[in-house]
């Protein structure tokens, strides 16, 4: 990237957040929606969690089992998903890992609770 | 991905839109945002224009020259942007073309205009 405006924007110069061990990110929230890239080692472990927001993901690397409500899939670089606002879900990262891309609406902010962790 | 749910899904598996020349790209939309993967070929443009929805967008591969408003940056894999709704924006992919992630809330739907191209 040459130059920067407001909208651009690297990953990498944003707050690093740790909001699971194992698991390590950063988050760009706008008035309508939040986008967060999360890196997970592999076997890290997304309990199971709801939120209002809707939840839009895809794998950008590696593998991830996802588990919504109780169907369960394992999902390779280029799979997406879409869960509904309300909707249990959790995920394991597979053996080599993954990296995940994510969209929520509305926006999650603050995106990390208090009680989940410390961002460095 | 092996199995299916409602959530999961594979881009290739949606309806195909061709909206602008060397353009194509799927739209998967819930509630509340719309999630799409563009692939432009080299030299593609995007029109300069704009809509009410916030726009979040990441380099998959290639490159992507971004004008918002009057800032023009150039992005690689990795970047990401994030344009407020209403704001006008345009683009031209680089010379070895660019798969562009982006997200949009609220929701686009229907995504694209019936005068902007046929799905296939």
């Amino acid at each position: 990237m040459t130059g920067t405006t407001a909208a651009a924007f690297h990953w990498e110069d944003l707050t690093q957040y740790a909001p699971i061990p194992g698991i390590s990110g950063s988050v760009r929230s706008g008035a309508e929606l939040s986008a967060a890239l999360f890196r997970l080692e592999a076997g890290a472990v997304v309990p199971l969690h709801h939120h209002v927001n809707e939840e839009f993901g895809q794998v950008l690397s590696g593998s991830l089992e996802l588990t919504v409500d109780t169907e369960v899939t394992t999902l390779v670089a280029g799979d997406g998903f879409l869960i509904p606002g309300n909707v249990p879900h959790a995920a394991v990262a597979g053996a080599e890992g993954c990296v995940l891309l994510e969209c929520y609406a509305p926006p999650r902010n603050p995106f990390v609770p208090a009680e989940a962790g410390t961002p460095s």
